[in-house]
């Protein structure tokens, strides 16, 4: 199987994202180019520490480099300021230098929380990418957010700072339930939805073979996922333009997920699919993109297992639209009060529209919620 | 009298640093163009709020511009992750967003701290510093290094990160106690120390005007300060090379300043007076330098008084050299275990030695401690 490697063309921070079949066990020859000696800090979760860790460290071992590791918690509630703080004194104390790197072992909570971490360690500690879940590999563990959580939400306190090296095995993904492999899935129609009808296309051919584990079709698919996300972010690393097409079905994603308690009645990459869904009939309803796309776009979801309207949602009854309103308005996108919504113009455009007139949204989301309860 | 500007050249974050007298009253003009709305948020501690915020509240006022302020306790122990994540906090609940400003009016712990919490703050919101110490407008609030300290070490967590405008009042210069404006000084020295023999010749000359409340000296001073320091931050933003050599009798005051647990009785500046004069003495042990301008620095930091040896140190018979030697292997510059060390060769030339023989400094200072304690 072939390993497939994009780079990040982001000037003297560059970096190649590697994606294959069997990677971990071939980390440490990826790695070494990077170390100034033979050593490195894993910081993982408990599950992914029993699921990966020994792969990892025995192909570390492989290239001559020893590793400590550090288990923290699995889940959200991991990206906090506590877990930062222990994080970077347990990294202090093991005497990290800034020509160290730092390998974030896991998903996105993993990837987010040591990537900040790595970005403030003595103003700056190299680190690697090594996600775990289909959604970290093409999404989060590319481009450089890095975050945390606060009480007043999520991402609100991080860093735009890039990795060393990602290593995107897709190996690992073996191991995963598959309704976390449909999540991820979501971000991968994402690419597709915002600017590439064909590979929208053949993702609704071989989107089935990729969730049912076909080697070939995920490796395809997380390279195009991640060329399309190094292009973006090359041409706008801090989300002050393009980069936020990114963020199709986000917005509504988000306040589902609130509406949810972030819990795992709702995974990321599901809330992602229904807000996919949500934009692409409120862009149908307000006549920017046909509703025959829409619905296409909703069938591929439902087809995949991925709910794409409010109703595929658990106890759909008990959402309520204003509410949901009020949760979108508390979005990090939200500037002087305007809404930011990207919305599609059919399969394969989206447009990012600046001062969403939110009575509408409102209007709209109140109409979903009611024929939600009928 | 002059104002004077600094321009920091780092392409689109350039930013210029306004140097003169009375310029808290023009804050709100100097600061407008870089509002997205008239509002503004001022971060201080509480002495500095009582001396310069109603000044400052004023100066914003005539351009428009209001302004909530949030007064965090002064002291070092402020610069913590504690205090951290609680001004983070009430910066989200004062929804402030990506494009507003937040301004850090203080000395060096609220410039490093509102620095770093702004650069983290939904991945970076704009900041100004506004310096109202002589070290922080020479040194701490230009260049962008920000940080907190953690029970490792000083500024072991923190970012690169630049602020969008400088302003230095020098008339805020005049409220400082004397010991302060010293300490402060021996910053401005070591500009002239490291690069620029005919400003060292200067500050001979114009030094004790300068500490005796001479705006003129002050302006022309605090601008050659800052050229100097914004020519090496161009040069070397996140110090792979050369702004290492601003370090100059840093390592050695570090290790000082660690002695006298970071208090009162050993300010920064005075750490690095008498670490420049410990510099300047190991370098001529070691022929690296003539053991006469060894003399002439250490003549002009006691003329100003500033220590400038081991016995000029409270209580100096209490340090010990092999403690000493320690203190200064734990400093955030140890790579691979080797001591980097700023050197002078020459008045108005230090080089970066990198790997000193620690061996050798430990026994430089031992023989120092006894001395003192002669």
């Amino acid at each position: 199987m072939q390993t497939e490697t994009v780079s990040v063309g982001l000037g003297a921070r560059r970096y190649d994202i590697h994606i294959g079949a069997g990677l971990l066990d071939q980390a440490g020859a990826l790695i070494a180019p990077f170390l100034p000696r033979p050593r490195a800090v894993i910081v993982t979760d408990e599950h992914v520490a029993e699921a990966q860790g020994p792969r990892l460290l025995e192909g570390l071992r492989a290239a001559g480099i020893e590793a400590e590791t550090i288990a923290l918690p699995p889940g959200e509630q991991t990206k906090s300021f506590a877990e930062l703080e222990a994080l970077t004194s347990r990294l202090l104390d093991l005497e990290v230098e800034r020509n160290d790197l730092i390998i974030a072992l896991g998903g996105g909570v993993i990837g987010d929380l040591v990537g900040f971490a790595a970005s403030i360690l003595r103003r700056g500690c190299r680190f690697a990418q090594i996600p775990t879940s289909l959604l970290a590999q093409v999404d989060s563990a590319v481009g450089g957010k890095t975050a945390i959580n606060t009480p007043q939400g999520k991402n609100l306190i991080g860093a735009f700072y890039q990795p060393s090296i990602v290593i995107a095995d897709i190996d690992v993904l073996n191991t995963l339930p598959p309704r976390h492999v449909a999540a991820g899935y979501a971000e991968i129609l994402k690419y597709g939805l915002i600017g590439d009808a064909a590979f929208y296309d053949w993702l609704e051919e071989n989107g089935a073979a990729l969730l049912d584990g076909d080697a070939a079709a995920r490796i395809h698919a997380v390279k195009v996922s991640c060329e399309t996300k190094a292009r973006v972010v090359v041409e706008d690393e801090t989300e002050r333009g393009a980069r936020a097409l990114l963020n199709l079905g986000h917005t509504f994603g988000h306040a589902l997920e609130a509406a949810y308690g972030y819990s795992d009645r709702l995974l990321h990459g599901e809330g992602v699919a229904a807000g996919m869904g949500l934009a692409f009939d409120y862009a149908a309803s307000t006549q920017m993109c046909a509703g025959a796309d829409a619905d296409r776009v909703k069938a591929h979801l439902r087809k995949v297992g991925l709910p794409a309207d409010i109703q595929d949602l658990p106890e759909p009854e008990n959402l309520n639209g204003e509410h949901l309103a009020q949760l979108m308005m508390q979005d990090k996108k939200v500037e002087q009060g305007a809404l930011t919504l990207i919305l599609p113009e059919k399969i394969g455009a989206a447009k990012i529209c600046r001062d969403a007139p939110i009575a509408s949204v409102r209007a709209f989301l109140t109409d979903k919620t009611r024929s939600g309860k009928a």
